[in-house]
Formats: C-alpha cells, structure tokens, sequence
C-alpha cells in the first residue's frame, strides 16, 4: 500500500499514563489506538499484525482436528448459574448487563458454561467422541489492573479451544497433541526460543494446569526455568513444587514471563452441572471429560512488542510483520533525477505488488529522509529498500534488524524476497 | 471435510418459538445454534457461510480505499454524551455497563463517536483528506422485537465504513461510488435480483438517506418499487414522495423487504460535537464532512436463506455455499461392491481436495440412503455427487436447484466444477 494513503501518522510522544513499552510502540507507531485503559483499536497496520497471528493460531487450531465455530459474547443468565461462577464472579471480574427489560445478561469471558450445553445437544454416543471445537473471539473482563497495554484487556480476543473425550486416556492423548501445536504457533510467531511450556496450578481434576510463558522483563509473573531440561514452574506452585516435574532436576534459573496461552484439563467439571453424558460401548452413561486450551490473541501481539523491539522501535519477525517490505523513495533536489527516482520506485513497487510480496511504499512528498528511516525504524517492517540518487541502477536493501547496507540490483532483491516469503509458510 | 467429522447433526423439528424461516432451516441444518432470542451461535457450516460473505464485503471495500481496523464494543460514556445519545439511548437501545469500580459504559451499536475522534487525531489538513475506514466487528443492541432469527440480533457483527470528506462534493463522489459496491455486495450474494436501492428518510443533512432493500415475504419493511427505473421508497416516506426521485414515475408496486443495507450523509453532525475541523488550502478551517454505510453480515446470511430455500431445505448460491460439493457414498449390501465403492469415493474425495474444490463428504456408515438425501437437500450445498452400486464406473450429477440427475465421468465433473469455481472469482 501507499503509506499517503495510511490515514494514521507516527508519533513521537504518546501520553504520560502509558507505561508499557508495547503499548507505547505501538501507539507510536499506528498500530493500536488506546480508547482507554485495556481497551484499544486495532489501527491498518496493527490488524495486519493481528490477521497474520490469527491465520497461524487457526491454521494449526485446524491441523488438531478443530472445528471452528463463533459463539456470542452475551450470555444468558442460567447456565452461569448452573456452574457457581455466576455467584463467583458476577459483577465483578464478569461484567453483568441489565436489559430494558429488567432482565440480567453477562458479557462472556470464557466460554465453558456456552460450548457445554451446545455440544451435548449433538453428541449422545461414543460413535460421536472425541470432538475439538474452537472459536476466534472477543471476549470482556471486568479487569481492574488494565495497565499493561495489550498484555491485559478489559477487551481482548481469544481463541479458545474445548475438547470433548470418552474418558480421561483420550484428552491426555489429545493434551499432549495441543502442546505440540501451541509450540508451533510459538514458534512461528517468532516466540519459540523464550516461550517455555510451565507447570502451573491445577484443579480438582489434575494436579497441574499447563501455561506457556515468554520470557521477558515486561512481564507479570515469574517462573522458574529448568536448567537441564527447559521446562518450567510457575513461581505459585514453588513452594510446593522444587524439583522438576519433567525431570527431577533442582537447578532453576528464575524470570519474569508474560503468560501467553494456557492448557487446562477440566476433567468433568463442566459435564456435570450440565448432566452431560454419553453412551458407552456396553450401553452405559458415562461422563463426558473436557479439556481447555486458551491463547490471547492481543496478549500474543503485545508480547512479540516487548520481544521484538529495540532502542528505535519494533523490530517484527517475517512472520507476522504488517509488510514485508518497507520501500522508501529519497528525494532528489534535481527535477531530471527526481522525475528518475520516482519512476524506479513505482516501477519497483508494482513489481512487487505482482509478485504478492507485502510492500508498503513510503511515496510521500513532504517529509524528509531522515524522518522517513525514523518512522521506517519505528514500524520495523523486516526489510527497508531505498530508492535515491545515490543508489542508482540498483535498489538499497537493509534488514531492520541488522547494520548492513548493500546496494543490488532488483532482481536480486525479489529474488530474496521470495526466498524469504517461502521461509514464512 | 468428512461429514462424519462435523460435530453438529441436521434435525427434523426444532423448538416451536422459532418462527422464521431463516432461523428454522439454518437451526434444522446445523448452521446456527440459538442461544437466546436474537442470540445465535454460528456453527461450523454457518461459520463457513459467514467468512464467505466477509471476505466479498471485505473485498468490495479495499477496491473503494476503504482501511480496515478494529474499534472495541467496549465504549467510554463521554464521546456519547458529547454527540447527546448517552442521554437519549442509553439504557434503552443502548446497552449500560456499569463496572465494579462504578464507571459506566456502553456496548457498541454503532461507532461514530468512537472513530470520529480517532480520525480527529490524524487528519489535520486538506491534504490528509478524504479518508475511508470500515471493519467488521460486533455489535450490541437491547432489542425488544428480536423474534426473526438472523434479520434482527440483539448482538451483531456490522460491517460499518465511515468516510471523511473536505465537502460535501467529494462526499457525494464517494457515496455513488459506495453505492456501486453495494450492489456488486449483493450481487455477489446472490441477492443482485431483488434487492433495491431505496430513498429512505434522511437526516439534518440530506433529504434521503438510502437503504438496499431485498424483497422477501420475510421482510419487515414494506417498499414501493417503481416499475419504471426499480429504483424503491420506503413506506415510510412514501406519503411525502409519491413520485420516483429517479426517474419521475407514479408507476409503483408494493413488496415485503428487508433492509440489507444502508448508507447514510452524515454531513458535520458527528464532527461538530467533537470540533472536528481541517486547515484548507487558504488556510482556513473548515468542517469535515462524513458519511457512513453499513452491513449487517448475520442479516444478510438470513435474507440469503429467506430468498434461497424450498420445501427440502436450503439452496445456496455457489458463492456463499458452505461447500461446493456434497459427495455422498451409498453402501452396496454386497460386501466386494461396498469396498469397490468406498475405494471410488476416497478416490474421488482426495481428487476434489487435489483440486482445491470445496467438498464435504458423507461417509457415514450408519446413516441410510433416503437420510443421506434429505439431509443434502436441507444443508443445500449446490452440487450434489453420489457414488453407489448404481453409478458403475461414473459419477451422479444433481443441482441442488435442479431436477436432472446426470451420470457423468469423474473427469467431467472435475472439468464442471472448475468451471464452476472460475464464475465465483
């Protein structure tokens, strides 16, 4: 796209009351616009980000065997009521609406007490176990600590998948398929080296409840890293648990972390209040057993903000960058030279816009060079092509994330995009 | 997909206080779950629906500039005290949240006082002018009289474009070149035939405001189509305008409709209240001028099984059809026929899957012939291919909306369908 076109600009200052270096840099940039505490807008460039985080999450979501559907976010009263959390959490972290016509709604921040009461309307035998169902989903929470930019919303979008066993054999099996997957969606959000799969707790139902947290100061919680063999401990299980679960070993290195997604097995916490049951092999009802799976995909975002930056701003993996290119044309104070430069850009981007390589192309008039490698340095597109008198018949190609400058020809520069854009899928 | 694999079931009843046409067969088809009036949950098959008449919206805006973002629900009390709604829709219309914390809030039914300002903070000059933002999000509304399955949803998800203009001139310009995508939307949809442009009251602003209009039996609106330019008038201007503002005419006849869509001249009613102004080229400041047009995607999926069903089922046009192909096996009694059969149908299944043809495929073992058949005509996926004993070495070939039953190669069906795909692009 043109960036004359982009109806946001980049700033230099934002307000005094945003701490966080993700929401700050992604205010600056354009990419989030805060409409007030934990409540943003997903700005052109910002839900470019999101869209590709949300297409990596579906994508492996889809390769489990997930079903996707989208469930409301306004609730009726009883099934909440059925499960307790209406009188535990109603009108506080769950935020209760009152309708014209007196009667009570809630605003869903998890999805349990809706996909339970659904999928038994279809799922009556062994014949129709196991099932995996997700949604991609906006969700609301009452949060009274809204300070970290995107890491916590009141507002947010989550993916969040059940699953739905015969017996407890079956979602252990299933368990361990979501940890792979979430690895995958880590990892390809460019998350994978500093996400650790951590031992949290549990409920009645297991011992522990399973978090992947990225390793990072802005973090909220802390965790104890495994020396010898990379897993985690949530620092409120400690006490309790000092030596390694995976591997017995006692040499932890402590971190502060962001949690990014959860693993939970429900057992049949939810089946029962619901009497949900199926019909075994032998004729006999037995309980249905349920897993969750949460991944928050603003959390997600805000986090690759707090891995992904340096001292002039975001530094994006390919993976998940709004563009893949940023290419700038400089100004000539010669008109001959000028009317050259800007032919070579165009011709240069709309090479680029048929080879379906994502280009945002800074065309515009009245800003200066140095603003506009600020600005690009602040977005932090993967990588920067110049355009300028002083790069000639060749195109200026630097990684935003690296100091070299080279000058090579066009077709070298498509070339290595292309290689690049098959690395990403 | 395999049909055994989804994990709702088609049903031959559903509860007697769904009255609508479009809420019964997309209930009984297993493309909507209702949660509570005017609540639904999209389920795998409508969920699939719905991403296709997105992604056609979705397209038609980027091609008139439209920007996509994404503005919460979740809105502060003071830009709708400002423009004066608070006080007029709040806790009627308009959904109020009060947090634990005493604030209150409101729940998005519209967006004008969320994106006026945040456009305020980026468009300071002529030369940032016009600009086009839309997205696709959901919405709330306290409906009373929502009794018509997907046609009128207490919670919503709107496409709603905004425009920014430095006259009305240029908001003019924009808005014919809205309306023109408007109607390759619907047509699109498959609802090109029957739905009308039609003059509806305006505002302050501009005498009408317009509204597309499909007729259907289900509609709730009534309209005067002139017989002569089938431009429309809604009813409730018709006593004011009892002549086409096209074309002149006296000539009307009367239909049922439903507003699918509607756009509207703002003027400077959103940008005054929040002092919205641009520095011209004399340097003066002026008022922006704004339009807005919306989309109700949920709405448009209802209208869409109002105009296409009959006594079977659904009948969807290819370019919203959950799939493409309903491949259905029928079983052989004779045990070598039967594993000769199932060999052609995985055969033909992965060819369609190769192909990247949109195919679901009824493998289900327990289910009989006459079940598979009336399931295929309730779901209403366009082509209908069945693999039996009678087939031989050919494949049965059956329009949804058609009667003929053909016997046809696998080769030709693969050649027709891909011709098929080659008229939705």
């Amino acid at each position: 796209m043109l960036q004359s076109d982009l109806f946001t600009k980049t700033s230099k200052t934002i307000s005094e009351d945003e701490k966080s270096v993700n929401a700050q840099l992604l205010t600056r940039g354009g990419f989030v616009d805060k409409l007030m505490a934990g409540v943003y807008t997903l700005l052109p460039l910002g839900l470019r980000v999101f869209k590709k985080i949300e297409k990596i999450i579906r994508e492996e979501m889809d390769r489990i065997g997930g079903q996707e559907i989208l469930m409301p976010a306004l609730h009726p009263k009883e099934p909440w009521e059925k499960t307790g959390r209406w009188q535990d959490f109603g009108g506080k972290e769950m935020i209760i609406i009152k309708s014209q016509t007196g009667k009570e709604y809630a605003l869903g921040w998890t999805h349990e007490e809706i996909i339970t009461p659904l999928v038994q309307k279809y799922v009556k035998s062994y014949k129709d176990l196991p099932k995996y169902i997700y949604q991609i989903q906006d969700k609301f929470r009452d949060e009274l600590r809204a300070k970290s930019g995107l890491l916590r919303g009141r507002e947010f979008v989550m993916k969040d998948l059940y699953s739905f066993h015969k017996d407890e054999a079956d979602l252990e099996k299933y368990y361990d398929k979501v940890k792979i997957a979430y690895h995958q969606i880590f990892d390809r959000c460019g998350l994978g080296e500093k996400t650790y799969y951590t031992f949290a707790s549990g409920g009645s139902f297991s011992e522990f409840s399973h978090e992947f947290q990225t390793a990072t100061p802005a973090g909220e919680d802390i965790i104890h890293i495994c020396q010898k063999c990379n897993v985690a401990i949530n620092n409120e299980i400690k006490e309790k648990v000092n030596v390694c679960p995976e591997c017995g070993s006692k040499d932890f290195r402590q971190e502060k972390a962001i949690e990014v997604g959860n693993i939970f097995k429900l057992g049949t916490k939810y089946s029962k209040p619901f009497d949900f049951t199926y019909t075994n092999e032998k004729g006999e009802k037995k309980p249905i057993v349920m897993g969750c799976y949460g991944i928050g995909l603003g959390r997600v975002m805000g986090t690759i903000a707090e891995v992904y930056h340096d001292s002039k701003g975001l530094t994006w993996p390919l993976t998940v960058a709004p563009f893949i290119v940023h290419l700038i044309k400089i100004k000539s104070a010669d008109a001959k030279k000028e009317a050259e430069i800007s032919r070579k850009c165009s011709k240069f981007y709309q090479a680029l816009q048929r080879k379906k390589i994502e280009v945002i192309y800074d065309n515009r008039e009245d800003v200066s060079a140095g603003e506009k490698f600020s600005d690009a340095d602040l977005i932090g597109i993967p990588i920067r092509m110049v355009i300028s008198e002083k790069s000639g018949d060749k195109v200026e190609w630097k990684a935003r994330s690296g100091k070299e400058v080279e000058l090579i020809s066009a077709e070298e520069a498509l070339g290595r995009l292309k290689d690049l854009e098959a690395d990403i899928l």
